[in-house]
């Protein structure tokens, strides 16, 4: 892989899938791998243990450099603690992920919740050190990174804007509220609304959904504004509470990447038609995507493994 | 006034009247003065300047300390710029209050909008630095605190959470959007649900509402409540957006004291009632409110001031 110096791996640990990567300095991608990810404590800690070797052999280097970890689920950055992450097997006790991957590679260790990995990533990617990163997946969540830091809130709840309601006569949310934004705003909430075959996936009901709205079909069209709206409304929701710099668009969905920001930035537009205060904010201005083959949460993990190893917190 | 060392002095400016502190060591009020505003760019500036000579006169030091103003309207603290206070008649150009201040009293000034400088006060009297402090008055509007740091925002636009829309039926705000918080949540919102006599000022009206409520007048009960929801609907997008440690209520309405927390705490549980992740996160268990005869906004004023004079930038 020629002389780059790698400085942190970074990986990013979900469901179906683990990706590794090599970083060097600035931030630049050494090398890049993945691998099914197995379920449940152990698997995921042999999952991650493979592919740091495969790292290893690709880049042909010890790699005996600090690791980051996003994972999905309740993490205890400080502590190293892993909960609740359904999706991966881990739904009894917290898992000590950060000491048992620190055994199993012999290299220090940082956990953090994926959102919060990925919107460091974003903070990288962009330039920017104040940003919201908005993922749009399954569900809606932000993370929030104020010059450079994150703000994980009290309770570890900050960036939970998709459990705002904002309809009264909206639909009841899985969390039990009613019109909460998620429920218009999210991968599952596009999939239930342009149902395209009974096993597909949410990433290809967004992108028929955006497909044949492209192609003029009108009730498309429809259930794609209805969609944008929601984003936007959240996007909203951000800027006026804490204002940032900058509106990052993550997650599985953001995969459609330039049509989606167009659709929300043109909600953004019609939100504040009424409304000069709300324009002259600018919201559409702030609203960035991320490029598909960008793998911010990786990218982000591997930085904050190199910070926390630096004694930097983030 | 006795042997105390008075640290700084506060100004809290409003449309009626300006509040002045001494305030010393600890934050401990020493001296407190209030005179009324005189309008306009020279008339904020002289009663400035009296009420820092009648702070003299009372506590009989020379007070060359650092000054803290609080004060209405966009304010670019940096800059010690102050524009669009449109109750001080303060409506044209930028006024340099700052520049203007610290040649009239011959000392160093720090000029803060009056909504952050009540938010550090709400964190010197609460003794927690992590706070959002919801200020009811007029309007609706927050300021966050993060670590005994104010999140101002990327536009200075961060806490305006009055501005959320949360129903798509309801009125039009003044803003020109429909079904914002402080349609419902606010002291304008109020009075005009609970009209008291055409001149009573809006204290009068949440006073008289909340006294025919406790007095079990069904139709003032149905206002109150729809009045703390929409405050509760507030410390709910906060709650989820930013996770503060506390949520404070102040402003004007805030005067009615216990009776508001408990009506916003009853709204809380409510809206949690279904919703077991919400009520995890105990909203209620974070509501604060500030004390009626505690002046935060003057308080906060003069913690600034000193921070402000020895480099510690608020």
């Amino acid at each position: 892989m020629g002389p780059v110096t790698v400085r942190s791996v970074g990986l990013d640990i979900g469901g179906t899938k683990t990706l590794g990567l090599a970083v060097g300095e600035d931030g630049r991608i050494v090398a890049q791998v993945r691998r099914p990810t197995d379920p449940g404590p152990s698997g995921v800690v042999s999952t991650a243990a493979a592919v740091v070797a495969e790292l290893r052999a690709v880049t042909g280097e010890p790699l005996a450099v600090p690791v980051g970890v996003g994972i999905p689920g309740l993490v205890d950055a400080e502590q190293g603690l892993v909960r609740h992450a359904v999706n991966l097997g881990l739904t009894g006790e917290s898992l000590p992920l950060r000491d048992l991957l620190a055994a199993a590679l012999n290299t220090s260790v940082a956990v953090e919740n994926d959102a919060n990995a990925a919107t460091l990533g974003a903070v990288a990617e962009t330039g920017h050190d104040d940003l919201v990163y908005l993922s749009i997946g399954t569900g809606l969540a932000a993370g929030l990174a104020f010059q450079g830091r994150l703000r994980r809130g009290a309770h570890g709840a900050a960036g939970e804007v998709g459990h705002i309601p904002v309809d009264p006569e909206g639909v009841v949310c899985s969390c039990g509220q009613t019109g909460c934004i998620e429920t218009v705003a999210s991968g599952s909430a596009l999939a239930a609304a342009w149902p395209v075959a009974p096993t597909a996936a949410q990433p290809h009901a967004a992108q028929a959904l955006f497909s044949a709205a492209a192609g003029g079909d009108p009730k498309a069209i429809a259930v794609r504004d209805r969609f944008a709206g929601g984003v936007a409304a959240a996007v909203r929701v951000l800027c006026l509470a804490v204002d940032p710099g900058l509106v990052v668009l993550g997650g599985g969905v953001a995969h459609l990447g330039e049509p989606l920001r167009a659709a929300v930035a043109s909600a953004l537009v019609a939100q504040a038609a009424q409304a000069p205060f709300l324009a002259a904010l600018d919201l559409p201005g702030r609203l960035r995507i991320v490029p598909s083959e960008v793998p911010v949460a990786a990218l982000g993990a591997a930085l904050i493994g190199r910070d926390v190893a630096e004694g930097r917190w983030r």
